[in-house]
Formats: structure tokens, C-alpha cells, sequence
């Protein structure tokens, strides 16, 4: 081979990695962060049926609409993006969640566009989709709660969703989940489920949830959207404060880059058809606990971007609204997000983000750890740290870093990813 | 030329092109932000003279620490980080801000090694400096206030620098402040410096300052070092509240990342050395705030990556701090820009960062201009607006984006950069 076209070679592959690391070439690949096992096997949740369909909202060739039937006596919860600037989608189920439950309800989700920040072009939308859904499923309109993700701002058209919706109820099917997870993606390198079984009273009862999000990730809410199904029996009342309680060990503990949706939306949809009462059972709100969990762990896994997943714990604060205020702010920290793709062990940034969130601290009693390596010990480097030992544990793909305030018993543990030049690719041209 | 030359010249061309994307090759440009004009001419300040040396802190074969000595009579003020994990120089220099003024100071500072997180050394290491250079210009200990700046959690190698004082000392010079901006610098890009002059009851009264900064800039305060020389004669009290006062409307109106240092420090020295007494003069706090507002925003347009500069004024907020939380939200959403580097006219974005910012907001009440653009009004989009123009826009180097809230008179203004692929490069391997 001429020196010539060696050369052309090694300068392509130079290109190659470059365009690599810019996160540029055939579009996002699947994060390396994702579940090796993929989406997990769910079986049918009595009660429950889904359909999808190709509505061409925005994307064309893929499915991008969801349709969730359940069946009467379905209780309802949910729980909401705090945002000021709150899409109509969202306002519109908040209004719904108390309702009367005896008739059946249904959830309808598109990818695409948002419906947000479109005045009252927005509420038209929401009745439009809702009030047709309702008719086509014989539910009262009050129990049809609908989502929107993607573009904020553009007029959401309707009419692409509507036309659909024979289509739609002629292909419910007790087991379309996974193809509802894939129909709600927008930025989401893979679709995300998750599914709990427990035994109450020996009868069995299942859960069974799916959720999309990748960036403007952070409570309260994460951008996200969850659904979660079970046929366990639980009255509205004590869904509704099982789901806020758990909410905040698990969707309000991760963060991708520190912005909040406009449309953040987790719904949970108890069936009862089990006929187990779980309302009061430990063991329900652990399994739900653990779907909840694993939900909210592959949203920070399928950060936009991420090479590396990063739990962060922080202990020994002067309470755990404290310690989730510190933990958050590392995990929002811009300088340690890049430091963490860079496989640097910088200890430092960690400290600056833990003095810059306000929570109580005092720098002559924090200590810090990457994994089990002590790396600083009441405020300053642990004797026995080795720079090389922080290098080599950077390398790892799952990370853990601890922080001890050493003030008193508070602790939270968060979930984030790192910051990369995927990220940048992303977002500095997601619209145009 | 054979089409492998010519292959082989244009496939450089590309590398050459992504390269300058993720910021490496021959280590940090200038920033395209840099003022044109260059590093200002800022005459002598009566009053004060300074030195610089080569101490090897961290840095070779470049000036890292500068010495500025200040005449009997100073009086200084001093505005510093509220991080929680403040470095051991900034509680040294709190301590002794109200000093007796009789028998003259100086300020000492170095770059390459920040001295936060280093415990008891720490302190050690601030109290030989300061003994030291107390000694050698016969100044009160307590009247010598130190800096440092650069890696957190390592010793600052103190002897490198007293080590060099006598050299500092016989340096000591009217016309050094061009090269003292130069010793502090870490990653900045440029030199800092502003000058203003003006006349109070018919005699001159001279304003001079530096700055270095470039990331972990954000409020309260910046990550930053700021020092402000004048030859104003103003008592300690009046001039400390004067700081305080213009630092919320200058330092404090600056982001680059949210990161918050845990060294930032403001110093004012006032030597009174033009015999006028301007305590209460409007004048001389109005050509004090020209000078602040030049620095701070030339911190902000040398952010770390930075290829655009974001002015963000909120109007219509219920107070002035509900506009200024408003306006920070805009300014440190990664989203927002990454959309500014994309030059993508996502006012989607905008809206999303409002509606998280915690300050009160009404959807339908917000209007959003990009420049002279109406691009959203009242909770949609302008009916005149075209995305063109949008675009368009977006390809300036500075930029301006205004929201109105609607609801009352409170106003802010606030600057930041984009957030591009040379951030992510300088800081994932800032330390390695």
C-alpha cells in the first residue's frame, strides 16, 4: 500500500474517533449505560390493555402515540412537574385525579410536541384528544388523562392524533407495553420498563411500569414521563400518598443536567382486578419501591450524552432535606459532571459543589469517597489516598462517591450521569 | 495536485475543523469574546505599586504571583465567596477588613494552587505569607490580605513564594498593574483590567481594576478574583457598603456554569491619595459601577468555551429578585446554552428555564424578545414571528434575550456565555 493511502487511512481514522466523541455520525446510539438484559420481560397486568400507532405528529416512521384502556375501577395517581410555566396536558390531569372511578379510564400519550406554552390553542387540544377518546372507549372524559412530550411551543396538531383513534382501540392488547415504552421516546437512546411480582395473602399481584426521558432531567419533576400499572387494589387516597412518598426517594433523586420539564407526569393506575387489597401491605410498596427505582436509575442511565452512571450518598448531614440539597448539588455540578468523563479524580470540585449548595457544612469535617477508596477525611487528603488509585477507579462505567458532612445523622442518595460533548451534539442542534 | 493530495489536504481540513470543535490542539485561545481593544491603559494610581514574580507554584515559565502595595491610609473592603467550604485566604482576609488604616497594606496573590481544603496547613501556609510579606514592606500583619487561586485540595508550596519577596519588593512599580492581571490568571483566555476617571469639585480621582475568572463563575459570588484599586479618599464603612451595594449589581449578575468557587474574593482599595473625599459622591459610585460592570462581564465573556455572549434582561417580575432568580434560571440552564452555541432561536427552552426558576410566573402573561424580536407574547407565539428572523439573530456574537413576566415592575439584568464543546474539553482533563 502507497504511503498516500496510508495515510488517507489514518487520517479517516482520526475522523472517525473525533466525529465519535462529538457524538456526531448516524444519530445517538444506544447509551452504554443501558441495561445489559434490555427491556424486561412484563406480562399482562390484568385490567390493563395498550395500543400504538404511527400518527406522524412529528417523527415519521415510528410509532408515536400510546393508548392505555383500564378497566373500571381503576384508581388513579399522580404526581407532577412543579413548573410555573406547566403544560395544558399536565393542568388538565391534575384537574382529573380524584374522579370517580367506577366507569374505567385511559391514558393517551404522544411523542413529538409537547403542547406546551400554546396558549389556549393548548386546553383546545386536551379537550379535542380526551373528549374523542373518551367517546371511542365509552369513559367518562374526566378519567382520560393525556401527556405530551417533544417541542415546546408549536401548536399541537390534534387531528393527526384523532384520526387515529379507531386504529388505536382496535389494537388494544393486553400485551403491548414494551411497544407503548418505544412509542413515548423522544431523545431516548432505549425504551425503559420495569416489573415487580409479589405474593399478599398468597395471591399474586403485579406492577409493571414504562417511562421516557433523557434530558432536562431533574426534579421536581425529572423530564419525564412514567407510567406505572398494577393490579393490586388500593383506594385513591392511599395510592395518591404512597406515590408523593415514593416519588421523592426515586424520581426527585436524579438529574441529568438540573433543568425541569414543563410536562413532568408519573401516573399509577391500581386496577384492583388482583382483588388484593394492598393499600396497607409493606410488601406492595417495597415492590412498587423497586419499580420505581429501577424506572428512575435507566432515565439517569439514558442521560443525553452519558458515558457513566453516578450514584451519589451523601451522610452525616443535619438532616436529609440537607444531605438531598448537598448530594443534588454535586450531581448538578457542572465541573464535576466533566471532571467525571474526563476519569479525573478531582476531590475538589466535589467539596466546591458541597460549600456552593447551601446545605450545612463544615470543611474541616466532610470526608469523601470514590467506591471504597478514602479519598479526603475531615477536610483534608486522606493520608494513605493515591491519585493513582482515584485514576483507576474513575475508569469504572458505574460510579459511587460518597460524601460524609460528619455534622449529624441526615442522608440522601442521588442518581446523575456525566457531562460530555454528546451532550452539547445534542442539544445545540435538537430543533434545527 | 493528484486527487490523494487533494484528499489528503481536505481530510486535514475536516480534522483541523473538529479539533477546533472540542478545543484541543495548541491549548485555549483567546476567546472570540475578548474585548477588541485589548487589555485597557490604565495610567499610575497614586498610592499604589506593583510587583510580579515567577515562583513556580504550580506553573512554569510564567509570572504566578503578584504583590501590590498600598499606601498609609488605605482603607480596604472586601466582599467574599458564601460558599460553606471557603478557602483558608478568604477567612483570612474577612477577619481583617476593618483594620486601623494608619500604616498602610497590601494584597499578595498567587495563581496554580488555590490553598482551600488543605486544613491546618492551610491557615499555616496564609500566616507565613502574610508574617512575611508584613516584614518585608513593614506593614502590620493584619493589614496584608492574601489570594490564591487554581487546584483545591493540594498543600500551597508557601516557601516558593516568600522565597521571592525580596525580588517582589524591589520590583515595586506605579505602571505594573497590566502584568499583575496577567499573574493571576489560571484558565482565563485574556487578561482583565477596566479604568475610569473622573473629576470631583474640579480635581482628578482615578478608578483601576483586574480581574481573573473564567469558570465555577456564579454567584454569590463569582469564581472569581477581583481587585480595585482608587485614590479616592472614602472611610472604610462607606466604601464597604458602596462594594456591597455594586457587587449585587455587577459580580453578582455574572454565571458561566453555576459552579460557585470557594476562594472568590472582591478587594477595594482606597488610598484617598487625591485628597478628595468621595464617599457620598454619585459621580465617583457611578464610575465605580462602569468599572465593576467591565470586569464582570469580561469574566463572563471569557467563560470557559464561550463563543457567545448573553445578555438576559427580566422585566414585569413581581420584585427585583424574583427578575433576577428568573434571569439566572435563563442564564445557567444547560439547555438554553447549548441552544445559543447551536445558534438555534429555542425559546421553548427559555419558557422551560422561567417556569423552573421558583419565580413567580404566569404562562399566559410571558413575553419573549430575542434582540428587537417579538418571538413569544402572552403565552405564545407572536403572530409576526418567523423563525428566519429567529435564526438569523442567533448568529450574532452577542445576544440579547429579554422576557417580560407580566405581573409587576420587578426588573434584572444579567450576563452569561454559551456552553459549547470547549468546555467540556478544558474541564475533563483540567487536572490530568
Amino acid at each position: 500500500m502507497g504511503s498516500k493511502s496510508k495515510k488517507i487511512k489514518k487520517l479517516k481514522r482520526q475522523l472517525k474517533d473525533l466525529r465519535a466523541q462529538l457524538g456526531a455520525g448516524d444519530g445517538p446510539k444506544v447509551s452504554p449505560l443501558a441495561p445489559m438484559s434490555g427491556f424486561p420481560e412484563i406480562p399482562a397486568i390484568p385490567g390493563v390493555r395498550f395500543a400504538t400507532v404511527q400518527a406522524g405528529v412529528r417523527y415519521a416512521g415510528r410509532r408515536d402515540v400510546m393508548l392505555a384502556e383500564l378497566a373500571p375501577g381503576t384508581a388513579m395517581a399522580g404526581v407532577f412537574t412543579r413548573s410555573a410555566t406547566r403544560a395544558a396536558p399536565v393542568l388538565d390531569c391534575q384537574d382529573k385525579l380524584g374522579g370517580d372511578s367506577s366507569r374505567g379510564a385511559a391514558i393517551i400519550v404522544n411523542s413529538g410536541n409537547a403542547n406546551a406554552f400554546t396558549g389556549s390553542n393548548g386546553r383546545q387540544a386536551v379537550a379535542a384528544i380526551t373528549g374523542q377518546v373518551a367517546s371511542s372507549l365509552d369513559v367518562p372524559e374526566t378519567r382520560v388523562f393525556s401527556s405530551s412530550t417533544g417541542v415546546i411551543g408549536e401548536p399541537l396538531p390534534h387531528d393527526r392524533i384523532t384520526a387515529r383513534l379507531a386504529d388505536l382501540k382496535a389494537g388494544l392488547s393486553v400485551d403491548g407495553i414494551a411497544d407503548a415504552a418505544r412509542a413515548i421516546m423522544t431523545t431516548d437512546t432505549f425504551p425503559k420498563g420495569a416489573y415487580a411480582e409479589l405474593s399478599v395473602n398468597g395471591k399474586p399481584v403485579r406492577i409493571g411500569g414504562i417511562a421516557k426521558g433523557s434530558g432536562m432531567i431533574a426534579p421536581d419533576m425529572a423530564t419525564m414521563l412514567v407510567y406505572i400499572f398494577t393490579d393490586a387494589k388500593v383506594n385513591q387516597a392511599a395510592l395518591q400518598s404512597m406515590l408523593v412518598r415514593l416519588t421523592d426517594r426515586t424520581f426527585n433523586c436524579i438529574t441529568v443536567d438540573s433543568d425541569t420539564s414543563t410536562s413532568d407526569t408519573v401516573l399509577l393506575a391500581a386496577t384492583g382486578q388482583s382483588g388484593v387489597d394492598a393499600g396497607n401491605d409493606p410488601g406492595f410498596e417495597q415492590a412498587l419501591l423497586g419499580v420505581m427505582t429501577d424506572l428512575a436509575q435507566q432515565v439517569a442511565r439514558d442521560g443525553e450524552g452519558a458515558t457513566k452512571f453516578v450514584e451519589i450518598n451523601v451522610t452525616g448531614a443535619r438532616n436529609d432535606s440537607d444531605a438531598h440539597r448537598a448530594a443534588m448539588a454535586v450531581a448538578n455540578s457542572p465541573l464535576v459532571k466533566t471532571a467525571v468523563a474526563g476519569e479525573d479524580p478531582n476531590w475538589g470540585r466535589v467539596v466546591m459543589a458541597i460549600g456552593k449548595s447551601g446545605a450545612e457544612a463544615d470543611r474541616d469535617a466532610l470526608s469523601i469517597w470514590f467506591g471504597d477508596i478514602a479519598v479526603a477525611e475531615r477536610g483534608w487528603v486522606s493520608p494513605q489516598y493515591r491519585e493513582d488509585d482515584g485514576a483507576a477507579y474513575m475508569k469504572n462505567q458505574d460510579l459511587k462517591i460518597r460524601v460524609d458532612l460528619g455534622i449529624a445523622d441526615g442522608a440522601a442518595t442521588v442518581w446523575t450521569c456525566d457531562l460530555t460533548h454528546g451532550y452539547i451534539s445534542i442539544n445545540a442542534d435538537y430543533r434545527s
